[in-house]
């Protein structure tokens, strides 16, 4: 079958990647659309010295396996776990001391025609959510999970940094809450969505200090923390949404100081992400920058690369 | 009157320090008790560039003031609130973007003869508390302020790094959640004592990885921050609970990955505080490393400054 894959050679398109084997309780996808991510294009930088092929959201439709869920349209959780550690037993499967993450670590990804999931993992797509839209469930239900661990009250004053793939959609999520949202961009083209949305799009430079009663860092950049830290209010809460590249430096005393709560936050609950998609609650449309045919997959990851750019699609 | 102060010579004992004037809503307070902390020291290493008398732990006899106050024995909380500002408001007041500390900024201490305090911060010490007790009123609510700001299930492992005069209150607070607790200690002293408490006293290295619910920094240094989060676990929660030197390097990804759960923490609830003690739940005498007259003030301060040290009391 065709795959994008990471192998000892790098980044690698291929058309004869091994079908996969279905083990017991899985089901064969055929792949219908997949999202590129930040995680990717980390991953090809080395993070977590991954090797398989790459794609952690996807569509797909159920071609094989268990009949209750033949012919089903399909997204799918990344992290499959074991059942039977503390985490799992404790019922944080997404943190479970031995998973296997779709494309990120110990399993294959969706960059390619097929691939073989545990079924305990997938959620139907509701039939008034098309591909375009369900793709964006994974990082959906990321952005979920902002608010399935930390409340928010209507009156909070929240700041988003790093309005890009999951900064975007972290400030519609934010938006649903009632409170005032604003969010830091540094392109015109993310101020103007952000604004179509009923959004505040400002300049970090015009924000006051101290102020938000909670700020949420998607910049993936050492200067987002320090930033998160200069904005929010004692008491505040500090949401960590993307990994660092290094280790950032903090100013703890800070936080301890005004007793601030930083909490990091990764994967979320899908099935209030595919509502909030069926209830037309979050608008994807214009968050595809591009898309292209899977064998025009070591372009697309080019593409996705460019700073700034949104969503690049693959498509099977 | 006597005092130790800080002023641009830096510390300095003197037997003619002006006599508190009393402002409306103010009660005189004869000191009876004082702790040294280790935020005193940092104040006279430069922190906050404070000026006055030192000195936020004591115990003191009202001599004037509120007739409802007067001949109480009382402690004292530090935040003096301005009960306007938005935090005010909302009912925080010990983070209140205006207030004075007792002993740390904008208002003079109890390192002195009389302390001129608002009554709005006074607690009446029960009586079966002494002042060699209640002279710990201000670290003890430090160190509730943790089960104040975190839900501790009695299932819990925590760990808690730094048992000097902080650690030592935090470690009782949290062995009395039913929760596991083990303190990592560096002295043989703190060993025995924590043991004597029924607390287990444990070295870094035999401590598993990424395997505690709650981990509780009172160590003050970077490398505090960098074991914490070695030791907790995913979901975990990592309460700071003393300032650091300079800004700690952080691996946020980790934080992110694993979700964990990064609190700081400052003042807290005398009434608990003075309950526990009245109650006989934490054990203050040991702690008691020296006392000194308030003329021995400098020398006091010397032997606060000694490595392990825990508690130095000044007599007035």
């Amino acid at each position: 079958m065709r795959a994008l894959a990471l192998t000892e050679q790098g980044l690698t398109y291929t058309s004869d990647y091994p079908t996969p084997v279905l083990q017991p309780g899985q089901v064969r996808l055929k792949i219908r659309r997949a999202g590129i991510c930040n995680t990717d294009l980390e991953l090809v930088k080395g993070y977590l010295n991954f090797r398989g092929v790459l794609g952690h959201e996807f569509t797909a439709e159920v071609i094989e396996g268990a009949a209750d869920w033949l012919g089903a349209r399909v997204v799918g959780e990344i992290n499959v776990a074991c059942g039977v550690c503390d985490l799992c037993r404790e019922g944080i499967p997404s943190q479970c001391r031995e998973r296997a993450t779709v494309g990120i670590r110990n399993h294959d990804g969706a960059f390619a025609d097929e691939l073989a999931l545990s079924s305990s993992v997938l959620h139907r797509i509701p039939d008034g959510v098309t591909d375009d839209q369900a793709v964006f469930a994974e990082p959906l239900a990321a952005a979920y999970q902002i608010i399935e661990a930390t409340h928010i009250s209507p009156r909070d004053e929240i700041i988003l940094i790093g309005a890009g793939k999951l900064g975007m959609l972290c400030a519609q999520v934010l938006k649903l809450t009632g409170a005032r949202v604003r969010a830091v961009v540094r392109r015109e083209h993310q101020a103007k969505l952000l604004n179509q949305w009923g959004i505040e799009a400002v300049k970090l430079a015009d924000l006051p200090h101290n102020r938000a009663h909670l700020v949420v860092d998607c910049t993936g950049e050492s200067g987002g923390f320090a930033a998160a830290l200069d904005l929010v209010r004692p008491r505040g809460t500090i949401v960590l949404k993307s990994t660092y590249d290094g280790l950032p430096q903090a100013d703890l005393t800070r936080a301890v100081v005004d007793e601030i709560k930083i909490m990091g936050s990764r994967c979320g609950p899908f099935a209030a992400a595919l509502r909030a998609l069926e209830h037309g609650l979050i608008d994807t449309a214009p968050l595809i920058e591009a898309r292209y045919p899977l064998s025009d997959g070591l372009t697309a990851m080019q593409a996705a690369a460019q700073s700034g750019t949104l969503k690049v699609l693959l498509e099977m």
